[in-house]
């Protein structure tokens, strides 16, 4: 079954507002295997609504509207759609009383504009609407399905939920189970390079994705129930985890900081940061994560000299001979922090984040970062790109998958 | 001059992303006079696509697509609109040694599949990605633009500002000068509550925007030339600002944390921040702005009580009475804060971010703030509601905005 969403709204086109309905409606069809081919967004106007429903059934078997079920002269979907199927209208009593109620409730009285919302042609399925005026509606009509949604998100989700899911499971014959793989520390083409031909494969498919510093990579199968889906991701997402490596740090909805405070946790190290450029990005991330009392001990943002002399003990002559921006301030940073605050780990970070400040020697977007763990530092020359704000976020992500992979490395 | 705006990407089509850009081009547009009658989202499929631009280019003289633009084979969207214009594509070199030279400078080589985002038709306008390795482009056609746009926001919209804005203005007939006013410390309906009827006027328009703990006023007038332009916008913008009164904090692009650095910067005053919960995203934002530097002297991360005795001085007698979320620690936090870094202001925060550690009497939400400045602490104590990342975030918003306010009432 073909589906498509066809939002109604000047309000939309007009960039007043974000068309969030069609993310949640085509995440949740895709929850039970009907796919969305196209998404529209029309105006309130008769003529370009009459085209979009006339595009739409000529390319999907499912068309869902939200928003234009009103009581305003805009609102027109609804009224457009009956004329669309040749269908006459009448008062749809039980909406009718349920308005009436709605509105005694808040002392008010229907006026004519609102009695409107309760016309539906007598062969329509009504969708009771617990959150608004507006009711939904389903059309048959042979083997076309339209689907008629109130626009405001806070009443069509749970129209959505409770009449609309429950009505469409008779037309998924396949299930689509997905499970999602996510990866960092490798960009999205060079892993793609590495999956290659898995990334054409037909049933799973592998789908990739880059947001943020990090790429994920979906695993979706089709088949008749999902211990069968289950079956055909498996070997597939065992070759992207041997290909990929420890470069996958986790599944579905886990993020870094996640992994990371579990990994803290189960082995019973406590963490400490001292930070200059990305000045509290890498704790406030940590900190993300709510299980990281128990590791996370302090975090210091000495931003300037004084300070890293200060609070962690780096020698006035390691800043006079390298500069504060060097391998060896940010070694100094890291087993400094280490001393000062007892943590078993310590992460630090130094650099020129711009837009100033960068030379020919030191340009912008130049970050050391370093790991004290058992004694031992690690450090690391970054070279960055982005503006003042991408390289902090880039360092920030840099560092903690540093720590990741010296979690997963230690014993 | 009708537009279309084309995103394409399975990704939006499964609901795994929300479509923001179209949203951000249609507004952006309709500040420039040019409306947007459809909006699509299309799969990464060539028939679909090739149907796609077909369809746009029979209902619309403009049509902008997002997405599509990255190195993987699922990347289509220049390559089928460039069949579909007929137009055969040659390696733009400059583009290409921009890539060469991002990857140089983050020590990886340039593969296959990324040297294939440096093609283009020798007669294309090539925009330059600065924040990412896709460039953009223009197609011209007899009447028809055709505007190519990488999907990552954070790419798209500085290109669509810099590059497609300057080149679609000389479409747009009547011109249309905006001028934002930027708002703290007042909800949207709050504000839009006591702006009344002004938020009703035709020319200069009045438009409510909220976002992540902010309100923007956008004015924008319409007229043929910019000073008409402005001198349309002047009184309205003053009756705005006497309304809102120290409300407005700023104009245009300026962020909080700029606004910030500069008064600090111009009074001469150092700061530090002592940060339990918001656990360094005050002082993340604060270094956000590249010139803080003179100001801010060091943060630290007090998340363990530990950590606020030994760091700051906080009393175990304290903790122990009142417990680390409450007003007495957070006075002795921003004492603390001040005394060991030596700056003129200190900052702290202390909470319950969730999801868990909330009580009846402490529930999740309660965050105590204080500031200390010239011997004197000011704390508050705020009930906020959200997930821990939005709870979070709001004490980082409230306690710069606390900030500003005490920077602009001292002499």
């Amino acid at each position: 079954m073909k589906c498509e969403i066809l939002a109604v709204g000047t309000e939309i086109l007009l960039g007043d507002i974000v068309n969030t309905n069609a993310q949640y409606i085509a995440k949740r069809l895709s929850d039970i295997g009907i796919f969305v081919y196209h998404q529209s967004v029309v105006g309130d106007n008769p003529e370009r609504l009459k085209e979009a429903y006339d595009l739409a059934f000529t390319r999907a078997d499912l068309v869902i509207t939200t928003g234009g079920l009103g009581p305003t002269k805009d609102d027109l979907t609804k009224e457009i759609a009956f004329e669309y199927f040749g269908k006459t209208s009448v008062l749809h009593e039980e909406s009718f009383k349920y308005i009436e109620e709605v509105f005694r409730k808040s002392n008010r009285t229907v006026s004519v504009s609102n009695k409107k919302q309760a016309f539906f042609p007598s062969d329509a399925i009504v969708l009771k609407n617990n959150n608004g005026t507006a009711p939904g509606c389903i059309i048959e009509e042979g083997d076309k399905v339209l689907v008629m949604l109130p626009g405001p998100p806070r009443e069509m989700k749970p129209m959505f939920e409770e009449s609309v899911i429950p009505y469409l499971k008779k037309f998924s014959k396949e299930i689509l189970v997905s499970k999602v793989l996510r990866v960092i520390g490798i960009g999205e083409s060079a892993a793609a390079d590495m999956l290659g031909d898995l990334l054409d494969n037909e049933n799973p498919t592998v789908a990739p994705y880059a947001k943020e510093g990090e790429v994920t990579f979906r695993v979706t199968a089709k088949a008749s129930n999902e211990e069968e889906a289950k079956a055909l991701i498996a070997p597939i997402e065992a070759k992207v985890r041997e290909i990929l490596g420890d470069n996958v740090y986790g599944e579905g909805n886990t993020c870094l900081e996640e992994v990371l405070g579990q990994l803290l946790t189960e082995k019973g190290l406590t963490i400490a940061t001292a930070e200059s450029c990305t000045g509290g990005m890498v704790a406030a991330r940590l900190i993300n994560y709510g299980g990281i009392s128990a590791s996370f001990l302090e975090g210091a943002v000495t931003y300037s000299n004084d300070a890293k002399i200060s609070r962690l003990g780096v020698k006035e002559e390691t800043l006079k001979e390298y500069g504060a921006v060097s391998h060896e301030v940010a070694e100094e940073m890291a087993i400094g922090i280490c001393k000062t605050s007892g943590a078993h780990i310590g992460l630090s970070t130094t650099g020129i984040a711009g837009p100033g400040g960068g030379t020919k020697e030191k340009p912008v977007g130049l970050v050391y970062i370093g790991l004290c763990y058992g004694g031992e530092v690690v450090t690391r020359e970054l070279n960055l790109s982005g503006d003042r704000q991408k390289i902090r976020q880039r360092a920030t992500i840099t560092i903690l998958d540093m720590l990741r992979r010296e979690l997963l490395s230690s014993k």
